[in-house]
């Protein structure tokens, strides 16, 4: 299974051109020969609203233009999208949303759980975990940007059967980054050590409002080794991968990521919204 | 509050050499000023036991001379000492434990939970989750080793209000390292960046019956940077830090890396010892 993360420069409310932007990295994937794209956060909108009216305004339902153009090329391009998009759903509600297509249809619509900043301004959160997605080329779970700093959320995708975890972000450069690696791909790959999975990860670039971003897009193995170089400014990355790697959770001969999990213990993580007070 | 983590090569078998070569490292950090030390992982029994029995004779109960001496040295040296032993628990069962101690006083006794490859086959699993430590410096949780590798323990320790985790160790070299960072010290530094948190780790060296290890002793802050270079062969690393950093879960205006946490959808997280079948 090829997969190709696009790293794009949207230009904020230009929907047009934005929309041509991401068909035109999904065309080059095809050509290149992959089976997966994945596209970042809020690909089409931009990130760097004003307000919340902007953003309401940039919004558009999962039947218009940007996931009825994705569906279409799905279909002509042989291809699986998943991409990030600014989406109104069906009780007017403004959304960070991702969603999964493939042969004309959209298998999922994920809405963004955990919000990053100025984000809960902007958008209603998710109130369904990141789900996991059966395409005919793998189990593919789906987490959008900060979701990612979740270890828990990560965790869930690798117990209900993700084989690849694709994350369309968008990271901005908040500080100076991590030497000899920056935070967000340090993250995916420990997310890919601990689950055994491969994780597939889509960041943006250029400048938008003065906001620069990190650029992280990268593929990441089950083992955690990084399979792609990064990118800088606008461009791809490209790894194939073997699904069946990532259903291989044995780590010694007495060893099983999950299985040795002791859920027994973990009450604490999902049983209470407030920590304990330091 | 000044860390030291010691990267030691005990010897197996020889204990009183080992309970020596620790002292030593105690020693030489409270004279580099520290004011907690953390040692690795079985590092007076060492690791690679023959069988259960010869774990068996290797180990010594709680009030035996390892940390006897540990006792008396945390008063001498006025340092909290945290270090894994071999233990023989009041039960007659072997563990594979880390202690805390303070002022005198053992403040806390864990037995590791998750138990890597032939360890399972030498040592009783612990039934409780890792615990957080009140010392008089910060409030330090304690993971052995593979316990690290599951987010669910570490984050438990987060939420119960640990400053430091620290984390005996013993990693096995069992493939190539990864390349800039060995997985070791990307989950650390992850682990480090999730929690905001600081990480201090005490891995072993040196050759024993055929095994090396990573040596992945490191110290971590809360923003994942790594506060220590590398140690090859017998050696410590030292980093000052501050507990009100890993206080401090903040990660924007409007962003706290514990508070931001979806719990209600994390169910599967504790939910169930078995995971979804792939």
């Amino acid at each position: 299974v090829r997969i190709v993360c696009a790293q794009l420069w949207p230009r904020i409310g230009e929907l047009e051109a934005n929309r041509e932007r991401a068909a035109a990295a999904v065309a080059l994937a095809a050509v290149d020969g992959a089976d997966l794209v994945v596209l970042p956060e809020l690909c089409v909108s931009g990130y760097v609203f004003e307000d919340a009216g902007e953003a309401r305004r940039l919004a558009e339902p999962i039947d218009g233009p940007t996931i009825e153009g994705w569906r279409e090329q799905s279909v002509r391009d042989r291809i699986v999208i998943i991409g990030g998009v600014c989406e109104l759903d069906d009780d007017g509600r403004v959304r960070n949303s991702a969603v999964v297509i493939e042969g004309g249809e959209v298998l999922a619509v994920y809405r963004k759980a955990h919000l990053w900043d100025r984000e809960k301004l902007v958008f209603e959160p998710g109130d369904e975990p990141p789900p996991v997605v059966e395409t005919s080329l793998a189990k593919v779970g789906v987490g959008i940007c900060y979701d990612s700093q979740f270890p828990e959320a990560m965790r869930m995708l690798a117990l209900a059967g993700a084989e690849v975890i694709a994350v369309p972000t968008n990271n901005p450069l908040l500080s100076p980054e991590l030497e000899p690696l920056p935070g967000e791909l340090l993250m995916a790959s420990t997310t890919a050590i601990v689950n055994r999975v491969y994780v597939a990860q889509a960041d943006r670039t250029g400048l938008e409002r003065g906001v620069e971003w990190v650029g992280a897009t990268a593929i990441a193995a089950p083992g955690g080794q990084l399979l792609t170089e990064r990118v800088r400014g606008e461009g791809s990355v490209r790894a194939d991968v073997d699904p069946a790697l990532a259903r291989e959770k044995r780590l010694s001969e007495r060893n099983d990521a999950l299985a040795d999990r002791r859920p027994e213990l973990y009450g604490a993580i999902a049983a209470s919204p407030l920590r304990t007070p330091g």
